[in-house]
């Protein structure tokens, strides 16, 4: 839908300049979230941080809301497809896991920016269709349906794997947790899902293919 | 310290006044948290749920800061130290991360107030005193002295299962997940620990001792 409404309006120099305007709004937000948290930041910020006039913002989205909604989507989308793409040729669920796993926490080093943006809106929301929440969702089940990983409440799973994401991204932008921990944080989602110790840390400490593209399509 | 400082002002009448006035601030503090949230909540919507002077405040408080971390230690530390009392008789580490991770998930019906207020605040927040981050670090760390638990980085550990356990209370209280989960999320903290699954779904079933003392010291 997104790309559909895109392309039409990419056709026309006016069509191609709004999509310009909006993507500059979008970036901002996701600055100045990222910095400020959703209650702190206003319109206001966003407008001043994209350099546009304060009116502008409402030729472009009703509320603050949906230019959070809109900002979430792109850089949770980007993300996940990216995780999508390097995982595609992975038979192990259990490995898809790991390797999504890791790469996610690494974004804390990798794009600081993008991990302060990603865990105050909460990557792993559940109901979203963008993001990771229901990617999750989707390795869980596939797990759980070929016995690599044993039976559950899928929903239940997801909120714990994915609050435990959450927590520690957020103990690494915080600074209260340090060292490498992906390899540890992949393991520990592995027992959970039931894969024994030993498997566990096999599967978290193979070589991590590198993410080729950008995660975020829209650069800053 | 808090105990010493109660003690010596609960000697006068004057101090006992002072007592119960700074405890229908922590207490109003508490539901005003708990409904919506620390950013939202004023100090004017807490003197006005405590029924006393915006000014009044001010004698007990030097901020909203100071008053959250007041009620947040008081809120934490009583349901913490109720579940100290709780598994003391039993030996085996498993069953007291089991029986803990069980009751606190269980608040969500028994107490919402409550639930709400320490999901806003962060129950497992590992830097506080009080709480509940430093009794798990406590479990886990005899666990893996006891080899109960597999080898693995204590702080991560922590985050992990903290933010599992914060993720499921938030989905229960928002409606985003129903039924029964105590069980099946004790056995998944078991699993994340490294026991194995069959061991960690049989230790969560145990049946589950009653909390006798009422988990909030300071009744609403």
């Amino acid at each position: 839908m997104i790309e559909s409404h895109t392309t039409e309006a990419a056709a026309t120099r006016q069509g191609r300049r709004r999509l310009r305007t909006r993507a500059r709004l979008t970036e901002a937000a996701h600055r100045v979230i990222s910095r400020r948290g959703i209650e702190a930041a206003t319109i206001a910020d966003i407008t001043e941080e994209a350099d546009v006039g304060f009116g502008t913002f409402y030729n472009y989205f009703e509320s603050k809301e949906a230019i959070l909604a809109a900002a979430s989507a792109e850089a949770l989308e980007a993300h996940g497809s990216a995780l999508d793409r390097l995982t595609a040729v992975l038979d192990d669920t259990a490995e898809v896991i790991a390797v999504s796993v890791r790469h996610t926490v690494r974004m804390v080093d990798r794009d600081p920016i993008w991990a302060w943006f990603a865990v105050r809106v909460n990557l792993y929301q559940e109901q979203a269709e963008a993001g990771l929440g229901h990617r999750l969702a989707r390795d869980v089940r596939r797990g759980i349906k070929s016995r690599r990983f044993s039976a559950g409440n899928v929903a239940l799973l997801c909120y714990a794997i994915g609050g435990a994401v959450w927590a520690v991204m957020h103990a690494k932008l915080t600074g209260a947790l340090d060292g490498d921990t992906d390899q540890e944080l992949a393991a520990a989602v592995l027992r959970t899902l039931g894969v024994s110790n030993a498997e566990a840390r096999r599967i978290a400490a193979r070589p991590l293919p590198e993410v080729s593209q950008p995660t975020r399509e829209v650069r800053r």
